[in-house]
């Protein structure tokens, strides 16, 4: 017992456990969180709780959402004919936040990693085909992260997806906005090369 | 609703106000929490209301404990005769890693900062001076930082503690051990220099 009460040692313990949270920032939030008005301490406990008792996956898209379909799935403004398939309820918020993309998501929650034993029945693979049964969706963009599981995962998908008469596409590689071609590496600047357009 | 499900939304803000903790850190952190098991989830919620709850100052030297006193003072092996007296709770802990203190403490939880309205009243004096009573504490250690306020609140204190006949000091001031003359500021090496020692 660290600290000579147990309390505060289980709650330096929790913050502790948090990714990229050493021992000592996790003893600064908790005495932190400790000197809290007791309302806001327990508004924070309960934050933890709702959050767990009230998300879960959006039946279509699998998004994190808090009711039967996530706001995305029931806009009919969005364009019902795209799907850009992710890996995780983060890269959708990355998307929405450019503000530019209109048409719908498909979150995986994984990607195909034989590795770690994920295949295909433990990614929401199932889900996706079922989408595309009827005639709706006419692309699926593959934006899984450019890693070799987000390469492999987006391989095998157009391979089961193209059969359906379906076009599937890749998003483009090439230099980030605002990089220095001095520190791209070689695969991204060949890829960039490749991927040149006129102007 | 940045994250279109209000309920995340909510922990993501409630990891933001941390400090230390950015925007980006408090998603990761929110995301994490959700991805917990659901008894992992709960576990966390519970050390935060329970800390809050069964947390409080001991009734001798203000330290935190989840009992009427704390360890230290309900431990009769500790010197009686000697206090330290720190800023902040934090502050006993460093000294216990050490484990070459063997005395009893007192916590004021704050200073004297007559900038932030922070009076004698506001911090807890008049307990340790009722501590200073009979005669069986013969030192006080002022162990508060070596800030401006440190440094008052320690001089202040030794001004009401001395016409009780206690002994008071206070921690050396000097190079930090494994620390590098060159880097050492002028008055941390005027202070090892005045506080030099014959070996």
């Amino acid at each position: 017992m660290a600290y000579n009460v147990l309390p505060l040692t289980k709650l330096v313990e929790q913050f502790e456990r948090l990714p990229g949270i050493g021992r000592k920032s996790a003893q600064r939030l908790a005495f932190y969180v400790l000197g809290l008005p007791k309302e806001e301490a327990l508004a924070f406990a309960s934050a933890i709780t709702e959050a767990h008792e009230k998300i879960r996956h959006c039946a279509v898209c699998q998004n994190l959402t808090d009711a039967q379909t996530c706001p995305i799935c029931g806009n009919p403004a969005r364009d019902q004919s795209t799907i850009c398939v992710v890996e995780d309820p983060r890269d959708v918020i990355a998307f929405e936040r450019t503000k530019e993309y209109h048409g719908l998501y498909h979150v995986l929650h994984g990607l195909l990693s034989p590795m770690e034993g994920i295949g295909p029945d433990q990614i929401y693979i199932k889900e996706l085909l079922a989408r595309l049964q009827d005639d709706t969706v006419r692309e699926v963009i593959m934006a899984t992260n450019p890693t070799v599981e987000g390469e492999a995962t987006a391989m095998y998908l157009s391979k089961l997806i193209k059969p359906l008469g379906v076009k599937v596409t890749r998003l483009a590689y090439g230099i980030p906005v605002g990089g220095n071609l001095e520190f791209a590496d070689e695969v991204t600047l060949y890829r960039a090369l490749e991927g040149r357009s006129e102007i």
